[in-house]
């Protein structure tokens, strides 16, 4: 694995010289060539797609399906696999209300873990109330990793349904996505991960993993807004009901019936964020231009200069295990996060202070918020030393 | 009412000279500023909202928040009632799902009409399965427009919703939406408005019509691809119980208990399309800066020019009303229409064949297909004279 440090920050229009962008776990910057396909997509080849009997629709539809296929071959998965939604959450949905609230009964269970985003939570406890199913929490080990040991020693075959994070939005901590796989199968049960803040972090090949869903947003993966993707099991996807009704879903429409298309266009319904297809397509291109692996060697490098660095600081507390994928959440003693990064802020340096949509390990936590620097493939040695600097920082103001 | 054609095609890069782009109800090409606004949005301002603490984040909010504004004066709500969505069939489903899954109650009835799109069509059928609620339909006029009388005729207290489209999609007939409101009122039915056609085409306001829900995409605005836009009376919102879960729509999360923040946000789980909803902004300035009266006038002149045309043309064959806004569908007699458009983009102009999404339109006009031009603001005399010299073009080839 090479760890020469990326030098891509002048990909990055949005970023201009001196600003850390500590965010990327809540979306990334966008590079040129993502941005330069959404003009394109937009300026000089835009045309609707499936329907168009003319020239530029149809060369505009190749595009849209070349995508798919794209992304397909990102994760590992077949092109009939992938379906495009309008971000993770959609597709979490798509999964709870579609399989979910048809396949489970009363008294079935769900398993998450204890440090899920509230998109891997919510839709799993509506579905859970319209079925009358339960949910169950994996806890966290010491150094806040989904304790696997403990979900083996959980798992019944009451378990249908098991989704977990791949990478934690707050802690940065990896999933052994393959175990996690192999102990929800050993019950019965489908698992569906989370691979918003992985797919961007780290290789991710869903037929090695084995798992049944995944779902990622693109917008996470320095694509535009608005776009995401489910991947399932053809076989999964293809005894699932439609979900929302509309245009391309169909087979054929009448007042009396109605027959559905087979999967991935049976949960497309309506003309599809095309132009979004068309940016999640460069933006694959270009993290795998990079190279997953070394955007996952990067990232790591960051991480522990920044542990390192802030472990030095007495007033500061650092949540997650040291070998995080390029997330540091982190506590300063006596001072809400908020400030933190009101401070910061003010020092040119973005980062997130929060809950991160993940209330439950807060609480797990014992905290009410953290504050969280996450790194992406533009960051570097400088903006840790602003982070740190703007810490120490902080620590003078309310010492 | 101003009469004078407008002068706009400079303003859309995507279309050449020489190409008449008569696709536009299918979805429209893009204005230069919107374009701008969607590379400025990824290229320049980009962040989060909502949700960042730091200044980017925060400047990101206020215009996103600006845009929901602006959406709302744009058709006469509030704010606050307006939900973004991935486009119209996503709003449409949201309120299937939401409120009439959960409203309507076995024996209840739905009414829709015969010109539907399947969008207006699929959502419902799949709530009445669920509820074991019934569908009926209003029969069109003798010159295409939904029948309001029949439609008055057919409404009893066990109608609880009515939705129709504001303009059909496949003959430009009109609704008259506040007669049609009135009417579902009257026998107190909640009435959705599918406004896809219209917010291009005409000065919609919902609060003048009265209707309780209004939904429209922005692809077909003008705008990005991706984006669209549910109104509902707040009161109705209100009362609706979230659809899909996930971060932004929450007020507290734990395992145990979830409670949902009040509208719109409860209906927005997850990272928004944020330079979506930027873009929709530049599209309605630009639809508001030409004028919508102007727009109607210049899309009547263009219908009255094509129709006097083409009914010059003995095998051609007129549906829809003559007052049609900005759509006309015709048949070639003895020619598919899938063969009238692939001649017709060999002479560059791009007109759709196909059953639009309305096959139940079809089969009450007994074709298997139209063949459909639709206008925009960038069209003009050229188009109508190259659409129909290609329709000549046909008649000899065929003839």
């Amino acid at each position: 694995m090479s760890t020469a440090p990326l030098d891509v920050l002048a990909d990055f229009p949005a970023i201009p010289a001196g600003w850390a962008y500590l965010d990327t776990a809540a979306t990334s910057q966008k590079p040129r060539p993502v941005i330069d396909a959404i003009t394109r997509g937009y300026g000089e080849t835009y045309a609707t797609v499936h329907r168009g009997v003319y020239q530029r629709s149809a060369d505009m539809t190749l595009a849209f399906e070349a995508a798919r296929a794209r992304v397909a071959a990102f994760i590992g998965g077949k092109p009939e696999e992938v379906v495009f939604v309008r971000g993770a959450t959609e597709g979490i949905n798509l999964v709870a209300q579609s399989w979910a609230a048809t396949q489970l009964k009363p008294g079935d269970r769900i398993l998450l873990s204890a440090l899920e985003h509230h998109s891997n939570i919510v839709p799993w406890y509506m579905a859970a109330e319209r079925v009358g199913a339960a949910i169950d929490v994996v806890p966290l080990t010491a150094d806040h990793r989904i304790d696997l040991d403990a979900m083996a020693a959980m798992l019944t075959p009451a378990h249908k349904l098991v989704a977990l994070a791949h990478v934690s939005n707050v802690l940065g901590s990896v999933l052994d996505a393959r175990r996690a796989t192999e102990l929800a199968h050993a019950v019965g049960a489908k698992i569906l991960i989370d691979g918003c803040q992985a797919v961007a972090r780290l290789p991710v090949d869903v037929a090695a993993i084995g798992c049944d869903f995944y779902v990622f947003s693109g917008h996470k993966l320095y694509g535009p807004t608005g776009i995401g993707v489910l991947w399932g099991r053809y076989d999964l996807l293809d005894a699932m009901p439609p979900w929302q009704g509309g245009g391309s879903m169909i087979d054929r429409v009448s007042f009396e019936k109605i027959s559905y298309a087979p999967p991935p266009g049976r949960f497309e319904a309506g003309t599809p964020h095309i132009v979004g297809v068309l940016g999640l397509h460069a933006a694959i291109d270009y993290v795998a231009g990079l190279g997953l692996d070394r955007i996952e060697a990067h990232e790591a490098a960051l991480v522990r200069s920044a542990r390192a660095a802030l472990s030095q600081i007495n007033s500061v507390r650092l949540f997650g295990p040291d070998d995080s994928a390029g997330i540091v959440s982190f506590a300063v003693e006596g001072v809400h996060p908020h400030d933190v990064a009101t401070i910061l802020d003010e020092g040119n340096v973005a980062i997130r202070a929060g809950h991160h949509c993940a209330q439950p390990l807060m609480e797990l936590l014992e905290v009410p918020a953290t504050a969280r620097a996450s790194f992406g493939v533009y960051n570097g040695a400088d903006d840790i030393a602003a982070l740190v600097e703007g810490i120490q920082r902080v620590t003078r103001i309310f010492g």
